[in-house]
């Protein structure tokens, strides 16, 4: 199991946007001045965006347009490059899975090798302070594991249980890459064992039907 | 690092509540015909909550008295014990991070080894569908690390980050105990490394008045 973070991958594919050429819509600068963000980074955002789930001073938490309750859309701007004059930020994949899957092929096209991929990203959350590494990207892994109906140890059979594994993932190489200057942008994992079918970290998310916070 | 599973510790501390004791309150009847949950059940998480946050068939999400919001107050009847007729269910310690410090305590004193404790829980998350394990309880490590103002790879500070790292420590530990008939529940980690100051699980519960979600 490869675990790559977001940022990478997303300088890989070219995913960077220097503010210089950016023009922000009336309805950027509008939700900026709210925010107290740059104009032209919320355009970026709003532009990343299928809707704006809260604002407020300094906090700009949208859907992204892949599916993710997320900060700024994952628009950054720490780790992007050398200082160079420039404001360049630097935006998701445009599809992480897909991004996963090249990846997981690549490297069995290069080693022989079969080996799952996640990418990952850091996520801030409700109710909890501080972010913890999430799966924005999977392949050939179950991003969730689904235990309903397998008994618990004393044969009770489980209700509810669905394990986040990909996310599970994600926290666990997130502690050894860090988020300031430890310069680990990928973690191989080894003897982690699954046996339920691989799925999408597209598919963690949840339908806005079943989704008691939006 | 011990990462220890609520579970366990609830059981030693005697946290089990055996249903058939328990007379559901008027309140409890009504909420558990709007949820379909077994009214004495939502007594007890009840009687383990400050408020209810979301109440709708099959979900009952409420704050516990720790600050924690989450499902059924982390009333628990998977892996309580084996089948005798009885229907007990297992609460959260009534103080996990006491807990933690009691076993860093006690193995520090039976081993003279100095070792950071987590226990750890699975938690629900909105937006995303799957568990991931956070930390309940925690002694000898920073619940959280605060990098603000630290430089990244290229000089540039961090504006916003703080890491959940105990939160990350406990996804991890979360992935190998499993949830189902596993029987793992304390998980060694080592080589991990930190330089930031100890702090509590309490400290990752987000105030009131910073917290958009609630």
């Amino acid at each position: 199991m490869l675990v790559v973070a977001q940022k990478i991958v997303s300088k890989a594919e070219g995913r960077l946007v220097d503010l210089a050429t950016i023009e922000p819509s009336a309805r950027a600068v509008a939700l900026a001045a709210d925010v107290g963000k740059d104009p032209r980074l919320v355009e970026v955002v709003l532009s990343e965006s299928v809707r704006v789930v809260r604002a407020r001073r300094g906090v700009l938490i949208v859907e992204h347009r892949l599916g993710f309750i997320m900060a700024n859309a994952g628009v950054d701007q720490s780790n992007v490059g050398p200082p160079d004059g420039s404001q360049r930020v630097l935006l998701l994949p445009e599809n992480p899975d897909r991004s996963a899957q090249a990846l997981r092929r690549g490297l069995a096209a290069l080693t022989g090798i079969d080996i799952a991929v996640v990418i990952n990203d850091s996520f801030g959350r409700p109710w909890r302070q501080g972010t913890a590494g999430v799966a924005i990207g999977a392949a050939g892994l179950p991003a969730l594991i689904d235990l309903r109906g397998q008994p618990d140890l004393f044969g009770r059979r489980l209700e509810f249980t669905i394990i986040g594994f990909a996310d599970e993932i994600a926290a666990a190489a997130s502690l050894l890459m860090g988020q300031a200057d430890e310069a680990l942008p990928a973690v191989l994992i080894r003897g982690l064992r699954w046996s339920a079918p691989e799925s999408t970290a597209a598919s963690i998310v949840r339908s806005p039907n079943e989704d008691l916070f939006r």
